[in-house]
């Protein structure tokens, strides 16, 4: 027997300390997080800083990604970056019949580790991926499209963040059965009392399937992928074929640090496709496949919830995000705050608020009473500021993710009123990136009255396309929120009034509807981002998503408790 | 406005104890109940004695049942006791379409109530019911078949134990996240930090449909019933239309005590079907159904998780449990406990075993080697011991539920060899009961090795029958045992054996095919008994049943926290 390089008992030594804090950070909701958000806080204490992870990300290009798994039959590839690069790296295509036996054979040595031992490699798993965020940024930046401050935090800190609350969620719901047998003792009055011992072990479901999605592979992907190991189960990553390279660099990271730390690297391990060969449709039906993970299309969400019944599904689909304007104490405050939010990552977040919602007469403000088309005029002029500087632009907007948002974006001047077009923006450093400012349509809800269903806004329009609907009043934009949220689905809400009452009318709607409200933001805090140990990220009641991150339902049914009881 | 007759402040008074007792029992697992199953402790401290609740219950025979509730349009009934007594009693029949939107009316202020008060008003009513237990005992006894004894004890303090279970596990779960406004504050370097307060808001998902079974009426109904209602669903309850009397006394008894509490008594409400109806098919797909429980057959179940799909599907379905026979050191304990679980309730438990699996050669005991017939032979007697006298018969074989029970039973005889025969006992005080001694069959498993699906044995044959299986080696009775757990489910597991490397193969299967294991039973547990507070029921990752009573992931998505964060 090989001594493992790394043992469990100094795993938990090292990180102990930060998964206590993750898990008071949980109870509190207070902001705490153990990974620097700061590109310059890397690089100084011995961790690659950006000029090292910029060559670890080149060093890749072009290149047989090394991993080594079961069940390699071939090699595949094709990521293009948005930013115009072709990536030119392969990956291991992966029998299923031969990987799927082996990750199943992984797991009872797994399991037989117990919670603790389960949440500290996944502790240091993160740490290393952590030390690597530079690296990992580039390969987020050009699979996804978004900028490299964005893709740094989003995709490396914040996604770090993601994975370590679902490991920490999970560990506390393995651990509230005791760890040690139980002696159960039931007084029978005058005679001997009934006595036996019980022992419980949190036992995996089986092999879970994460389906990653092209814009956030690794702040999607985590959280799924973490809690899954953390409660036993092996896990198989199924990027997307665009966005595969954060993905396989956390799986490589994860396999190294498995079999490190003596455990079988098969717990996890990649399932790159062909162009086209619609591989999460067969894997998801397979039989040994008990947890899956889903970010991406309705769809293909819906269709996982129908179709694979043997498995605990987890989906986050598409959503229509709204914000309520009704009134504002800080006029200037709130157009900056919408103009930041509609422009982030090119409008691609599933967070990105689609629909705003204003009172056809107007709306008051601590600037004066503002009419509809003030409103719209100012919130475009906004956003113009915003986007002025090209530089500035590009760092913000990143690029578009996919053909199909361009698609979109071209489609969208049909849809409604101009208020703001999308112009091109020339990239400082990669002239053949595809950078566009978001475009913003002008509706009236009259217009729909009859066919409400015909409304553009009742349908999501992913990217950077916004609709500013004119409506009667703050009453019927509240039904309208109703109404989407119920029949399409919002991973946010964001609302703007002075008035309780109103306030006080959107939360009731909120909670009704199973919706995430922000209130009146208008300062660097933005409706499509949350933060982990403290927001929530989607509800997981509407159907947007039917999980959300991270909360106890995301992590109790990845495991099962199973109880041995003897006579004493 | 009317004060209510309760106070939230004076039930959280005087339950809070009790729930905190509850929280800390489930994380220690172990004994506690305060629910005495004695039933002499009732009647002496003021509530209703032996005498009252038989008084209370003949009151209502022949009655319509008072219950008031919205939408009602007819009433309906037809319940005949396997005791042989015509209860007649009728029962409201709801027209959903006026009953359902009543309900979903009184949520929104049980939502905001809180999970506190919640809790204690679900406490509060356990313990109305846990008084009137005798009551409760004869409409269970008279509905189910079960002899007094066990109608008392697991219709009564074993049910209410099983719900206030659910209630302290769904507090537990809502009150994760801080129940005050949290303010959180992000560091931003020299500029001034990021602050919001957020506040966070455990939703219902809906209307909660409890499809309740004919055998255990409360028992396995409380569970879902009280989970649902405590995490703020409206829950309505469709009883078997053969076990209605103990449901409806439970809605009574919750309607009355949310309405003293000042709460809209439509929180609950009852369903009670014509016979034929099929009227839980049409509740499941209602939208206003967003949870539903169920316990029954596999077959209605299996079409609920694959229709229901706008709810959460709660299940518990048939399943097919195995005893493994290896060795014993205590003989006489052994088949004592084994004859007596066979016995209990005539087999009619979901956790009673149906399988005895025993090595061809025989097995070492404490009083010598035993051969495979030797061992069939003296648990037949073993049993015959424990019926040989009618009235001590009767009071633990209970009256059949049904006439399906009675058929297979009377066809058991053509399924292997006959190793006891089943007798008619007459009952003492009822002779139109149908009292039955249980059946025990010997097959041999070679007879099956070419077409093992056609085995007897591994079908599910609910009521007195067992079958007593010769298998090659116990190594072949775990491959028998994880065979029949993983096609077919089940609710518990047993198994005898001296030998540690033997026990470590059992539970090694055991954890890996997710079902429950009792070893080496021989005193006064038994393998189809399961306390709550510390013994799971079920494990939730077989086929006989996707949920386990009563975990997090049993009440964790019953609801949805929304949060709502404003700009501090």
């Amino acid at each position: 027997m090989v001594t493992p390089a790394l043992t469990v008992r100094q795993l938990a030594d090292q990180h102990g300390p930060t998964l206590d804090k993750a898990l008071e950070a949980l109870r509190t909701r207070e902001y705490w997080s153990p990974h620097p958000e700061h590109p310059k806080a890397y690089g100084a204490d011995g961790t690659p800083g950006a000029a090292e992870g910029k060559a670890a990300f080149d060093a890749l290009l072009g290149t047989r990604f090394p991993l080594e798994q079961p069940g390699t039959d071939d090699w595949t590839g094709g990521e293009t970056s948005p930013y115009g690069v072709e990536l030119g790296i392969t990956y291991p295509h992966a029998d299923a019949d031969v990987l799927l036996p082996a990750m199943r054979d992984a797991m009872p040595a797994w399991r037989d580790a117990g919670p603790k031992a389960r949440a500290v490699v996944c502790l240091e798993i993160l740490a290393r991926i952590n030390a690597r965020s530079h690296e990992f940024a580039h390969a987020v930046m050009h699979t996804s499209g978004q900028a490299y401050p964005m893709a740094f935090q989003a995709g490396g800190p914040h996604a770090q963040d993601r994975g370590l609350e679902a490991v920490a969620t999970a560990y506390a719901e393995q651990t509230r059965t005791p760890a040690t047998a139980v002696r159960w003792t039931k007084p029978q009055g005058k005679r001997d009392p009934l006595e036996l011992t019980k022992e419980f072990t949190a036992v995996p479901r089986g092999v879970a399937l994460v389906i990653g999605c092209n814009t956030f592979p690794t702040w999607n992907g985590y959280p799924g992928l973490f809690a899954s190991l953390a409660t036993g189960n092996a896990v198989l990553v199924k990027p997307h074929p665009r966005a595969v390279l954060p993905l396989a660099l956390t799986v490589r990271t994860a396999r190294e640090t498995l079999a490190e730390a003596g455990f079988d690297p098969d717990l996890i391990a990649l399932a790159a496709e062909r162009e086209g060969e619609g591989v999460a449709r067969s894997l998801a039906l397979r039989p040994e496949v008990r947890v899956i993970d889903y970010t991406g299309s309705t769809a293909f969400g819906d269709w996982l919830e129908a179709n694979a019944r043997q498995a605990q599904v987890f989906t986050e689909k598409a959503g229509v995000n709204t914000v309520v304007v009704d009134s504002t104490d800080d006029y200037r405050g709130m157009l900056a705050n919408l103009a930041f939010s509609l422009s982030l990552y090119s409008g691609q977040m599933c967070t990105t608020p689609q629909n705003l919602l204003v009172p056809r007469d107007g709306i008051r403000t601590d600037a004066g009473h503002k009419s509809y088309d003030e409103v719209v005029a100012d919130l475009a002029a906004a956003v113009d500021a915003l986007l002025g500087d090209d530089a500035r632009a590009a760092a913000l907007l990143g690029a578009l993710v996919n053909p199909g948002v361009v698609e979109r974006l071209d489609a969208a001047p049909g849809l409604g009123e101009v208020a703001l077009a999308s112009r091109p923006v020339p990239h400082p450093e990669f002239p053949d990136a595809t950078v566009r400012t978001p475009a913003l349509l002008t509706l009236d809800a009259a217009r729909y009255a009859d066919a409400p269903q015909d409304a553009p806004y009742l349908s999501e329009c992913f990217g950077p396309v916004s609709f500013a609907v004119a409506v009667d009043s703050t009453a019927d934009a509240v039904e309208l929120l109703r109404r989407t949220v119920r029949e399409r689905g919002a991973m946010t809400v964001g609302a703007y009034t002075t008035d309780p009452e109103t306030a006080r009318l959107i939360e009731e709607a909120c909670l009704e509807e199973c919706a995430q409200l922000s209130l009146n933001l208008t300062g660097g805090v933005y409706v499509n981002q949350t933060a982990a140990f403290s927001d929530f990220h989607g509800s997981g009641g509407n159907p947007a998503a039917n999980a959300a991150l991270c909360d106890a339902a995301f992590v109790a049914n990845r495991f099962r408790m199973v109880e041995v009881r003897r006579q004493a």
